[in-house]
């Protein structure tokens, strides 16, 4: 169903060059493909227009050129209104399109503008990344793909393992979506966990650094401790956010969203999740607070017993 | 301070002769050490007398016989009655003995027992385990200890070596103990994050394999995930704890015990510890509730969404 | 805008004929007003039509006979499909006609649905109701109602009083909502507080009546205390569920449904609701696990200790 | 076995002369008790005399001369110190002291307290009060008396009845405590849940004074709410801290260090208390951040949706 020759030569319509999309657009170019980009903002698509690649008025006529579309973009609004404004994808699609939507959205949303899709015989696949801005940049994403079938993700792997290393097929359409979410709200609750237990540890005399590493090496592992750890001068990398005044990283407000869109699915599932609606109260309450920028380590400065 | 010639035959008092402790004490044995054991239940003692443990008639008869004497209680007024009850063994032990509680208990009630061997020349570490009973039998605890100094923690290793592989030398006396329970306070905080995460993602739809693997191999990977994972089939092993009804492992009521220890330590350092307090009710509730025996991975079958 | 005749003898419209329409309806009728009844069940048309009502086709039949229409439908769903369907109420309301919403649905579908008559030159108002199906029984429910104006506001309101006692002007569309939203999530969060508090004075050893007691004269106090306390024997009053086994009262799952609106709204504002999410997971939880009918102050059933 | 004539010229021991303890001992002054009384502040215990109280060297001399012993200390080892220290209460106190300690403390420290008095012939009890500073400068308090008989209450009655207005016989020694700490832990679970609950509200565009009069007469109504609202302006009293940046009132600390009482006998009684604990981490944070001097309610001021 999808022409091989597509694979190193494919017309793609890009929508949306944000932080990660502009270095995703170009990973796309730099493979030899054609793009023809779109965003609000006229500076990142002069960006890109100087790289070689073409841009037009609206979505809709994006969509007539294009045999694969992909939308990278902040949150629901945005992707409803790209697909189906009156000069939106919908209105000038073309039938066998591959439509990649890397936005996180809620599932509820992302299965209707699937089923548009279909409806004009498209394909639409949901293809949240993880990974950040470093891997957009270095084109080591994970993607994590849900789509009608096999078929269709492998048309699609080829296009995405352009941007990223890491292309998982996980399930029906929003599937991708609801592993992110999955994901993203275990890493919010494992990092308030980590915070509070080095903040308890060290307030009880133990050494950062051993703690640390009894953590580490224990049954309290987990990647917020052994690879993101939140204190200062816990783990040697001085590259991450904790030995880096939480700059960079996983930012407080990203993962509020994140954390949110999950806590939405539990209610649609009637899942309990105390943890995790706790850990998106306080990762909105940072952002209330005016951190939302700082990594979402940055829990632990919140809450570390201050000297008087 | 310690002569070497104890290492390999040691009279060594040992008062605790329960699930773990039993075997803890014929290592010790096999090891060639000379065995003088103390246990409220006298089979248990027995047990240990026919393969040539000698015992007593109380705490104080065995200190007054031992260089070395390890006690494995089930909680605080256990360790507190054996070391300063009229005929513990405070009053029959000798100078420069060494006393290691693997018991798990506070930190301050550990400090005081600390003190008083103080006060008789005799050197206290508290050296509490993980690794639950399979690592008793097997020899492979880990033994986190908290002794005043580096020689002390070089005396008691090839003791504590003869039942465990991995002797971590955390610091000052109580350093041990605060080490396990913010170890086992993750380690709670993460299963609850793991039974949360798996039952919102079941219930989106997605495969638990595909979902294990994806959390197992991204940001949201920990020990109880990886490991330890509470959903049955999630993942291979046939002998966790998730794969057979949550017998065995880490029983509920023994990791609310340890909970509660370190509820105890954050109220005294006023350390914030939202999901730590959270973790310690829920495995409270389920204890109350008559699941004390099951593996604490059984918090997963208590959330997850039942069919009507 | 409103005329006056129509407060005696007005053609109202009712859908939604369950344990508490069904009595409102009545109400209505026995005012005198004219009733044009729906409901998917035809036994409870049935039982109006007997009365004298008499009843249509579908929802837009309905709307073409009234003067004023009242929805009361258990979820979003339902009053979705009951104006929007293609022969629902917008398909045959008439200019001016009076739409009262007393179904609990989210605030924003609600706002969708007061626009959509707006442009039909209809006046919605949404008007959940508190008091149960006792006070719809008695006709002492309290109408909370949000509307664009006061006029609108006093149009409906002596409608409202045949149904009720208490007819509270909260503010504009969706606020009627929002006030209900909020008390119900301060109450299921006073119960859960209520029901923890009691069960650890009661182990404490206190009398459960000397401990309602304190508690309702003090700084503790609040209603799901002092009026609907969820302990056995705390209070006399022989009516309330927490001395009928948790029969009658407020149900855990209709509870559940509302904090779960709440905290929809909650992820829309970016509000913190720590407590209220916590309430939230407990009674979706409770719910989930077969308890879903029994009052909300099962609960203290729930987490109380007991005996070995 | 008291004597009446005692009851209006008791020799009364006053020991704490805080913010609280001072007005009380002048009320007893006032009604013309005897008091010798004694603080770690000199200019405390001087500011007494000069109305006439006397003083003595430490706690045994105050018990040698007392008929009636009342403590009003900060915390536990205030109280332990003062009584069990070599020049304690208790190495001068005669047979058949009124012992009356007005301290906050934990109940099993109380319990022991109330031992050692026994075995002196004393009759201890313990004898929180709440109310505050307020109520101890206008005699207002409340005080909650747990002791072994209601004799022993009778006869602490006048005594008690000088400093307050509402003395209650909750049970038997230690229930004093029980009761004061249930009712605060009801306390800042109901003010954590008023602040989320209006700050949803308000986020939803309601009037805070509508929201206010609706939740205080419906089901969501709690003394939080009704008196001591945190939000600026919601109720029209002044003087409420709500309405003075919450200065005065119930401090963030006191309430913090009441509800870590509260948490150490849910540990020790099992019992489950999620919104409990959660109450206190809340206030433990607020105390760490620097409020604690601020009233409770200053929560509102912490989570409330700020402009960016």
């Amino acid at each position: 169903m999808v022409h091989l020759s597509m694979i190193n030569n494919a017309k793609i319509g890009f929508i949306g060059l944000g932080n990660m999309g502009a270095f995703m657009a170009k990973h796309l170019m730099n493979k030899g493909h054609e793009l023809n980009v779109l965003d609000m903002n006229p500076q990142s698509v002069q960006e890109l227009t100087k790289l070689g690649a073409k841009t037009a008025e609206n979505p809709g006529q994006i969509a007539a050129n294009s045999e694969v579309i992909i939308t990278m973009l902040p949150a629901c609004p945005q992707v409803t209104e790209v697909y189906t404004a009156p000069n939106g994808i919908l209105s000038g699609i073309k039938p066998s399109t591959i439509c990649l939507d890397s936005s996180t959205i809620g599932i509820e949303a992302s299965k209707i503008i699937a089923k548009l899709c279909e409806e004009k015989a498209c394909h639409f696949s949901d293809a949240p990344v993880s990974g950040g801005v470093v891997g957009a940049q270095n084109g080591t994403l994970t993607f994590m793909v849900g789509t009608k079938s096999t078929e269709r993700f492998e048309a699609a792997k080829p296009i995405l393992e352009c941007m990223g290393k890491n292309i998982v097929y996980v399930g029906d359409n929003g599937h991708g979506l609801a592993a992110k979410l999955c994901n993203n709200m275990m890493l919010g609750i494992s990092m308030i966990g980590i915070a509070e237990t080095m903040n308890l540890g060290l307030n009880l005399g133990l050494d950062k650094k051993i703690l640390t590493n009894i953590l580490n090496t224990s049954t309290g592992r987990c990647w917020a401790g052994d690879t993101n750890n939140p204190v200062p001068g816990a783990l040697d990398n001085p590259n991450i956010p904790g030995n880096n005044e939480y700059a960079g990283g996983f930012g407080v407000a990203l993962i509020a969203k994140d954390l949110g869109l999950a806590q939405g699915e539990a209610i649609s599932t009637q899942s309990v999740t105390v943890s995790g609606s706790h850990a998106y109260n306080v990762y909105k309450h940072l952002t209330n607070s005016g951190a939302g920028l700082k990594d979402f380590g940055y829990y632990y400065e919140h809450i570390r017993n201050k000297k008087e």
